[in-house]
């Protein structure tokens, strides 16, 4: 059994959503997921490329399968510049212990390091403790416990009254 | 005295940046702000665009001057799609009150519908008490509080000692 890690492809898709979904089952959120494989080959592969992702595949007995993905883009902050932020990070429950998601995690800080992004920023769920302190043992700072920001979300009908205060632009 | 809202051009970067300065020492985080004017019109005017700018300015006694600003950007779920981030949102404190700040934050919701981005996420310091209180007004909801999001960061050695971990991609 061999796992390598690679640049996604567009024909990794239904492979990447398969692993969304097991990640929002995980996150207890499942019904948050509205995600489909047409979108997310739109949007990581068409024209516009809204985020990168890569990919753990384990290859056995001449089969191969993938057990993990990264999946980031650019942010910007205003105070150091364009950063990345590591949306989703996943390994399969049967296929941890073994450095994957490490890897994973790793291949997004080297594109950090080669586009000059001063931060990698992700978002973790308070009670996730064995994800929060493999992230501490790491070296991550928990912006929330530290610096005390909260994340904030606008959706539906008050980004519809929010957009009707603005007549320009 | 007039206001208009617009959208940002590359001559705004030095009036852009003094508001972003305004901002970090109203969160008492003047200190980690790195920000140079070069990278500001690099990042957001060059090829490469890292992020999306609307200005508020005001006319008076045949002067104008940039009394507020908003920057934001495209971020993505991976149960969603596409989505808005709004990176800063701040009206000069002489010039609140009379719906600067909404318009700038409405400008924002318009582009979220136009490209039909289901979320606009922002983070908030959680003793900015007058900014919470403003944002629930309209509707959005602390995902900190409701559902326990943490916000994490990995920098500087934390960064390549993790990039270390991937010989591949």
């Amino acid at each position: 059994m061999s796992t390598v890690v690679r640049t996604a492809v567009e024909t990794d898709c239904q492979g990447i959503l398969d692993l969304i979904m097991e990640l929002a089952v995980y996150e207890k959120m499942e019904d948050q997921v509205k995600m489909k494989v047409e979108t997310l080959r739109d949007d990581g592969f068409g024209a516009d490329k809204y985020f990168q992702c890569n990919v753990a595949e384990n290859q056995e007995n001449g089969t191969s399968k993938l057990i993990g993905y990264v999946l980031y883009y650019y942010i910007y902050s205003t105070w150091e510049g364009k950063c990345l932020y590591m949306e989703d990070l996943y390994v399969s429950p049967e296929y941890r212990g073994r450095g994957v998601g490490s890897k994973l995690m790793g291949s997004v800080c080297k594109v950090a390091i080669e586009k000059k992004c001063a931060r990698v920023h992700f978002a973790v769920l308070g009670w996730n403790k064995p994800s929060i302190d493999y992230y501490k043992r790491q070296g991550a700072v928990d912006l929330t416990d530290v610096e005390d920001w909260h994340l904030f979300r606008l959706t539906g009908s008050a980004i519809e009254k929010m957009a009707a205060k603005c007549d320009a632009v």
